[in-house]
C-alpha cells in the first residue's frame, strides 16, 4: 500500500529508483568520484543563473525596485513588517523563529522558509496556497499576520504615500500609466526573489569539477542518495518539486515537538489524502536555516534527518550516517549574490 | 529670565551669539560665499572619518562583530529584535515610527533616534540616561521595550549558543580569556555605531569647497544660522552637544501631536529644572529620518521646523524661511559608508 503510494505513475520517481539503484550497485562495485559524478547528474542539476519566469520576466530595473521594497515596513499595517522581517538576508532568509511573528505580534502558522532559491519550486510556502513568489509577495501584504494591511488599496496608498516610489515603479514597468499597485509590487519582489540564487560547492562538482568536494562530503552524498532521501529531495533545489506526506511510515510528531498538529495540504484542498502533506522543502543552505520542519519543531539538523529517515523511509538511521548526510547537507551553503547582500536606501516620506 | 536661563555662563553660547551677529551684520552688508563659509566655519565643523572612543578604541576586529552583532535577534527574549529592528540602515538608521516597537510588541517610549553620526553625542538617546553607543547598546539588551532579556547572563548563554561568535569575540578582543561577554557585545556594536558617519555636501562646503552647496542651500544656511537654529543646533552635528528645554517659550505639545506628554530628562534627574528637556538632536540626515521629535509626533520636516520656531525661537516662520531652512537641512543628507551597507552573514547554530 505505501509503496503503491509512493510510486503511483510518478516519471520522476521512476527515473529516480533506476538513479538510486545503480547508485547501490555502484557502492557494491568498484566505485570512483566519476562515478558517483554520474550518478548525481541523474537525479540533480546545478542552479542556473536566475530563475526564470515567463510571467514575470526578470529585468534589472524591477529587481532594483524588489529590493528596496523587500525592506520597505512602512507599508504594513503596524509599520514594522517587511519582508526582510521574516527573511532576513544575513540569516540566509530565514528568521531562526520556529514560527515567524508579523505584525502585532501575530504568530504565522508556519516556519518561514528561506527565500534564497526558492523562486524554482512548484509553489511557494508550505502547502501549496501560494502560487509561486509573486503570489506569495501579493497575497503577503493582506495577511493576517504578517503585513497585516486590510486592502490592496490601503497599500497602493501607503506607497503612493512615498513619493519616491512613484518613479521607480516607472522604471519598472515602464509601458504602465499607473504602476504603483499591488501587482507590480508583487513583480518586482519576485523579480528580486528570482535572483536569489547560491551556488555552492555541490554545483562545482555537479558540472565536472569532481574535486571540488571534500571525501567526506561525497560519501556523505552518497549516503544521502543510497538512504532514498533523493525520493523527494530531488533536482536542482533538492526539494520544492512535489508534495509528500511528513509521516509515511509514521505520524511526525511522534518525533517532533509539534505542537499543534498542522494538517498541512488539507488545510487547502480539504481531500483526506491530502493530511499531513507538505510540499517538500529545499535542502539548499539547509545547515544555515534552523530550525527545522515546517513548525520549526525541531532545532538540529542532525535531528531533523534522523526523523526524516525514520518517518519518510522507515530507517533508523545510524549515527554515522546521519553525519555523513549532515556533511554532505553542509556542501549545499552557497554564495549569496553581492548585489542581494547591500542594503538599499529606502525612499522618503520628504 | 528666559534669556538668563540660555546664557547661564555658556562659553559655546556666547561663541554662538558672536557669530550669530555677525552673520546677521553680514546679511546687511556686502555678502559672499566666503564670507558665509567663515560664519558657518565658526559654528560647524565637517565630520570625522570614525567618532572615536578612548574608551573603545575602533579596531577592524571589533568593528566586524559589531556589525554582524547588529543584525543579530537571536539573543532577544521573542528571537525579533536586533539593533537593526529599530535602527534599519536602509532607513537611515531610524525605523519611521513614531515609537519604536520592541520584543512581543512593547512600545518604546520615544522615537528611535538615527544613529548615524550618533557617537559624537555627548549622550545616547533622548533624556541622557544612555551614557554613549556603547552604554545604549548595554543597556538595551536587557531594557523592557527592547531586547527583553532577563539578565546580562542570559544574554551570554544565547551568545555562547551560536558557535561562529567564539572566534569572532576572540579576535575582537584578543587578550580576554573569556570574552564573550554583554561588555564586549557593547563595545562591539558600539565600534560599529562609531564608523557610521555619513560626510555631505555640508561637509565639503565647510572643508572650504564653496561650491559644494547650491545657491538656495546656501542661503537656506543663512537663514539657519540668522533665525537661531544654531543656538542648538551647532557643532560637527548640527545638535547633540546640549540639553533643551522643548518649549521654551510655549508647551510643545500646543502645536504637536503629543500624547501622552513627556517630561523629558526629569525623569533621569528629578529635577524641575529638567522638566520637558531632552537632548537636543542631530540634524544630519533629518531629511531622511521623519517622524520627528522624541514622540514621533510630527511627520513633515516643514511642520517640525516650524514649531521649533515658534516653541524654542519665539519666531513665526514664514513658509519662505521653513522652505529655506529645509532646502539646507536636505543639504546634510549624507553618504552612508559602504561597509555599513553590506549585509553581514550571520554565525549558524550549527
Amino acid at each position: 500500500m505505501l509503496k503503491l503510494k509512493i510510486w503511483k505513475g510518478d516519471n520522476i520517481k521512476l527515473i529516480l529508483f533506476i538513479a538510486i539503484f545503480s547508485c547501490a550497485a555502484m557502492s557494491l562495485g568498484a566505485s570512483g568520484d566519476e562515478d558517483l559524478l554520474q550518478q548525481a547528474k541523474q537525479i540533480f542539476s546545478p542552479l542556473p543563473q536566475v530563475m526564470t519566469s515567463e510571467k514575470n520576466p526578470v529585468t534589472p530595473a524591477k529587481v532594483k525596485l524588489g529590493r528596496i521594497l523587500f525592506y520597505e515596513p512602512r507599508i504594513s499595517v503596524d509599520g514594522t513588517v517587511s519582508c526582510a522581517r521574516c527573511h532576513p538576508i544575513g540569516l540566509y532568509a530565514a528568521d531562526g523563529l520556529k514560527k515567524s511573528i508579523g505584525n502585532n505580534c501575530k504568530v504565522n502558522p508556519r516556519n518561514a522558509p528561506t527565500l534564497l532559491n526558492a523562486a524554482g519550486q512548484i509553489s511557494a510556502h508550505w502547502i501549496g496556497n501560494r502560487a509561486d513568489v509573486e503570489d506569495q509577495a501579493r497575497q503577503s501584504v493582506t495577511g493576517p499576520p504578517s503585513f497585516g494591511m486590510p486592502s490592496h488599496e490601503a497599500v497602493e496608498a501607503k506607497l503612493r504615500g512615498i513619493p519616491g516610489y512613484t518613479e521607480l515603479f516607472k522604471k519598472a514597468f515602464p509601458r504602465e500609466s499607473s504602476p504603483v499597485t499591488v501587482d507590480n509590487f508583487a513583480k518586482a519582489v519576485g523579480a528580486f526573489e528570482r535572483t536569489l540564487v547560491t551556488p555552492s560547492a555541490f554545483d562545482s562538482f555537479l558540472k565536472g569539477d569532481v574535486a571540488a568536494l571534500k571525501e567526506e562530503e561525497k560519501r556523505g552524498l552518497k549516503t544521502f542518495m543510497e538512504a532514498g532521501c533523493v525520493m523527494c529531495h530531488f533536482g536542482t533545489y533538492l526539494g520544492g518539486q512535489m508534495y509528500e506526506k511528513f509521516g509515511i511510515f509514521e505520524p511526525y510528531w511522534k518525533y517532533t515537538r509539534s505542537e499543534p498538529i498542522d494538517e498541512g495540504r488539507y488545510a487547502v484542498t480539504k481531500n483526506e489524502a491530502d493530511k499531513y502533506v507538505f510540499k517538500v522543502s529545499v535542502l539548499r543552505n539547509v545547515a544555515k536555516t534552523a530550525p527545522y520542519f515546517h513548525d520549526g519543531s525541531v532545532d538540529k539538523l542532525e535531528e531533523a534527518v534522523w526523523v526524516m529517515g525514520k518517518v519518510q523511509l522507515n530507517r533508523d538511521l545510524t549515527k554515522e550516517q546521519v553525519a555523513e548526510i549532515v556533511t554532505f547537507l553542509k556542501s549545499l551553503t552557497g554564495i549569496i549574490p553581492e548585489e542581494a547582500l547591500t542594503i538599499p536606501l529606502l525612499p522618503s516620506t520628504e
